[in-house]
């Protein structure tokens, strides 16, 4: 192998949309395990929308990073070196590396995975970040009860296409929201969601209300924005909005929130953020349920897979514009 | 006694504030009780917020006022003649009958109360829907820990300066939020919070700041507008937003919601609307605690009573500017 290890590092903080030149290539030596520490060769880079908040000088729920500092991420890969005797050359490791193609870390900062059952990128997908974000969102905020109806906003994503499949297995009625036909085609045939509304037609309050005609009791928040308030117009009495996310907002420079917060109060609403990590050292049976469910085919996923490094900048932009399908990765070799 | 029924009716929907002439009062028979119901002379009439939202025609949690109907409203009074076995003249009661001076009902329909422990008045106040409200929205959705900084808007209100007494009964630090000096310094003169911030003075954020140094764990809402958008910015991870109210929302024609929306996914916050009506059949304990917190002395209350039926009109529009202090009665003979 190259003994460098490509890196992709913050180059500037965006205003507004980010560009790729908000981001660097860089070439690194490929670091050295210490003791107890292992070489791990990044297979898949995971992204998603909440690195955008890590590349603000603002306060968010987790440190931003520093110019010139590698992107955080998820990754998933292979040991590649040990000087750790719970992990041997040829383990698949899940860990949060960023974006780069090697890491170095002790085996606490990462999580074995089996990828006989269930493929390796999946564990950045639907049984990982993900699938855990759309199960704890739904089933610990949601709590849906079966006849209920659940909209879920960016339904083609990856969390959100794992949010309708679980309330269908919940019994409930699974509306998405999408942006185009295609994707839209994809969340009901593909997915198996009742219904789903493109946002893009130009009906979004008609088109909702006819997929969603007993009203909405859960609506799994991924976007803000115009969405947000079209929804809060059509909730349900005690409803429930888990949110994790508004990615309509990041790169505006004055955000829209929510206008239409009286609705919240005529109809007792719950509106509850959450971040998946709050939730990761409870997390052991969200994980086994999503990883059966995907074994058994129950519940189904794509991946949207960028090649190389240095196509993750591109493809970071594609997934904030909502271009990519099921969840967004780098092949990182 | 007369045998006229003063009564105060909706006139017109208001766009924007209310007017004194969007009421009319006008005279009916003192009406005849049924068989099994009661006739009662109401002593005090309620005048609370939620009575805008009836006024007009959009939806609401309840239905609407119809123009010419009798304004909706809780009022105490006395059973002044009787067709039901369990009530008699001369029991106190709770009841719904609106603006008006004299109401029939059918015993299931009321709440026969105690003047003893505590006076007939404050059961429309400390101890009876506001004081609920503060109970519920505090105890069930704030779930305040000890050590914990609440902040209360409307301090001085029915329902905020009991808010904040419970809260220092839990063991929390109370921080209200009233507007002027007069309302603060009763606040914690009188209420016993530990601060409370003018937000007429000019400087809410900085002032709020410095008396909840450690950030705000609950924020009791009543407001909404500008107060929320500057507590949004101070709440702490996995704060509560129990809100039941956003006064200084309803006569504005184009609502301010809350455009930090993006702080509550950041903190992890848990907003919720509530009403209290949606608690009244488990209320026993809450009652009861109330009770004895008013009888005990641990809990105070003020009143501000206007005096005759026509006088509500004026005293509701006072409210609606918050001119009230404490509970606003209307005090019917």
């Amino acid at each position: 192998m190259s003994n460098k290890n490509l890196q992709v590092t913050l180059a500037n903080r965006p205003t507004g949309w980010v560009q790729e030149s908000d981001f660097k290539i860089v070439e690194s030596d490929i670091p050295k395990p210490g003791p107890s520490q292992v070489l791990v060769k990044n297979l898949f880079l995971s992204l998603d929308p909440y690195m955008r908040g890590r590349m603000n000088a603002g306060p968010s729920y987790a440190a931003n990073v520093a110019i010139g500092q590698v992107m955080v991420g998820g990754t998933a890969g292979e040991v590649v070196e040990s000087n750790n005797p719970n992990l041997r050359p040829g383990d698949l490791v899940v860990g949060n590396f960023g974006w780069q193609q090697y890491g170095v870390a002790n085996g606490a900062d990462l999580q074995k995975v089996d990828a006989k059952a269930v493929p390796l990128s999946a564990y950045l997908g639907a049984v990982g970040m993900p699938g855990l974000t759309a199960w704890w969102g739904l089933i610990d905020i949601g709590a849906p009860k079966a006849g209920e109806t659940v909209v879920v906003s960016a339904a083609a994503g990856a969390v959100g296409s794992i949010v309708g499949q679980i309330a269908k297995l919940k019994g409930c009625r699974a509306v998405g929201i999408a942006g185009g036909k295609e994707k839209c085609e994809l969340v009901v045939k593909e997915f198996g969601f009742d219904a789903c509304v493109d946002y893009k037609g130009g009906n979004l309050a008609k088109d909702l209300r006819a997929e969603a005609p007993k009203g909405i009791d859960i609506y799994f928040e991924n976007v803000g924005g115009v969405v947000l308030e079209t929804v809060a117009l059509q909730l349900n009495p005690f409803a429930r909005i888990p949110f994790c996310g508004l990615i309509s907002q990041y790169n505006e420079p004055r955000p829209h929130g929510l206008d239409n917060l009286v609705m919240l109060l005529i109809n007792r609403v719950k509106l509850q953020g959450f971040i998946v990590s709050d939730y990761m050292s409870r997390s052991e049976q969200a994980r086994k349920e999503l990883a059966q469910w995907v074994s058994e085919g129950k519940i189904k996923y794509r991946e949207t897979i960028a090649n190389g490094i240095e196509d993750a900048p591109r493809a970071f932009i594609g997934l904030l514009k909502g271009e990519n399908i099921g969840k967004q990765l780098v092949k990182l070799f």
